[in-house]
């Protein structure tokens, strides 16, 4: 039984250990230290023992976490053992990157369709998938089995846009549109707003100590 | 004066706050009360008053706060008065849509230079920036007078490639490769991790009680 409420920035942390944890099986490691892993991923050994606690115990006293076992658990715990199917909604650059990185489909995340509403766009190929036109995004949705949403549209049309994928049975959403969006209680969605992360670079700029 | 030590996560809200005044101002409206704000912000209006209390007083008692100061004052809070130059490292296709991400240049963030190490990239122009060679990043970061870099590169490069940023001078980072950067003291970095977001929705849907 696992926990049902785990802050998101603990899920987010279980993340970025897993990276590193990748990492060192490729380097044939077999045993990590709280130390190592808190050293790779930028924050505390303290930190990285609560974060895991939370899940049961993986640690050997004097020997560290074994790679092997922890890596398969955080796995787990982050449901990664599934493929999703993934739909991108507007076909810009920024979709035609989503649609080239390669860490999703290696993390299990495989993009089954990319709609648009630009007559333009649409029966475009990008990487054997078919631009369609997102008037039949209901169809396509079921056609999919769609299971997460990339939106990557304007502000405009992204709140009648995730009315109608929650409609269509779409429970999480990664939205990179610049907008607040507002969905019913089970649905998940996950803001990823680009000039706020450059926000954030300025105002350390501009409240720098001078070195 | 200013607090030094604001939590990241109270000026990524000031940020989201920051944004939805200024559709305010567009729509014409001269108070907001801070249920509003919240509402559109995804966020309590405590919260709202809490943030804001940081930096003194905005609000009239009964009347909300005043759209255009409380704007005036987030941006500069921000640092947003002052124009940033900016370098992006790495010419792939998310790079490319960085350079066209309107919000970016609208928020007083100017892309100055795009390298790569790639000859077959090299000297392509992108919206009248000419990709040039990594290998002369440091002369180019001094004739631009870089503050902001923008890493879109393999996990393998970076850390060296930050490490020849940071002895150029630039001090803020944004990074887009998959691995932890090591800087010293005064140097800031802000990791954005496309796949991390979709690991969090994952472990959402995994550990979803049925609707």
């Amino acid at each position: 039984m696992l926990p049902r409420k785990i802050a998101d920035s603990t899920v987010r942390r279980l993340a970025i250990y897993l990276r590193f944890l990748e990492e060192f099986q490729h380097q044939g490691r077999d045993t990590i230290s709280s130390e190592a892993l808190a050293n790779r991923a930028g924050t505390t050994s303290a930190q990285v023992r609560k974060d895991l606690s939370f899940f049961g115990s993986f640690g050997k006293r004097g020997l560290g976490y074994d790679v092997h076992a922890l890596a398969d658990r955080l796995r787990e715990i982050l449901g990664l053992g599934h493929r999703y199917r993934v739909i991108i909604i507007g076909a810009g650059r920024l979709a035609g990157a989503l649609v080239q990185y390669a860490g999703f489909s290696a993390r299990g995340f495989e993009i089954k369709a990319v709609v648009d509403r630009d007559p333009a766009k649409i029966g475009h190929v990008w990487d054997e998938i078919t631009v369609e036109d997102v008037a039949d995004l209901e169809a396509i949705v079921a056609r999919e089995a769609v299971e997460i949403a990339i939106l990557v549209t304007p502000a405009d049309p992204a709140q009648a846009l995730v009315d109608r994928l929650v409609a269509a049975g779409v429970t999480a959403i990664l939205n990179f549109a610049p907008v607040q969006l507002h969905v019913p209680e089970g649905v998940d969605v996950k803001n990823v707003n680009l000039a706020v992360e450059l926000e954030t670079l300025s105002y350390a700029l501009a409240h720098r100590v001078p070195r």
